[in-house]
């Protein structure tokens, strides 16, 4: 009994590892496809250092933007403004 | 016409960021899916821990055997043997 359940835990943490690991490739995967992009528009004459530069500014753009909505949601919530 | 020709390049350049940007969010969701799992491998009681250094483990032989299966290949093409 303690077998069958020693074994029912290592099928679990196979699962898990398995689980991630298709992920990871999952991940890797997309991240070829984004060096694609950057490959294609290079080709195009773009350069590709000032395009990162250009996203990760849209991004902290974003990024305040949101932390702005959000801080506005907690204080409209803390006067009970809905 | 340099205008429309301005607007084109303009206009291509904003597909390529938005395409990046779009692929980014898709890595990031694959990611926090990841970061999902290991959550609930360590609420069922596993070590995150090492759960990872496994993972590094199991990619670590494979990229060995692909190294080594590739080298084979590499031989084997070179001495003639299909």
């Amino acid at each position: 009994m303690a077998d069958e359940e020693a074994t029912t835990t290592d099928q679990q943490l196979r699962l898990f590892i398995e689980r991630v690991e298709r992920m990871e490739e999952e991940k890797k995967g997309v991240a070829d496809d984004i060096r694609d992009v950057y490959s294609e528009a290079k080709s195009q004459g773009y350069d590709t250092k000032t395009m990162r530069e250009l996203i990760k500014l849209r991004k902290m753009a974003a990024n305040d933007r949101q932390e702005r909505e959000m801080l506005l949601e907690t204080y409209k919530a803390a006067i009970g403004l809905v």
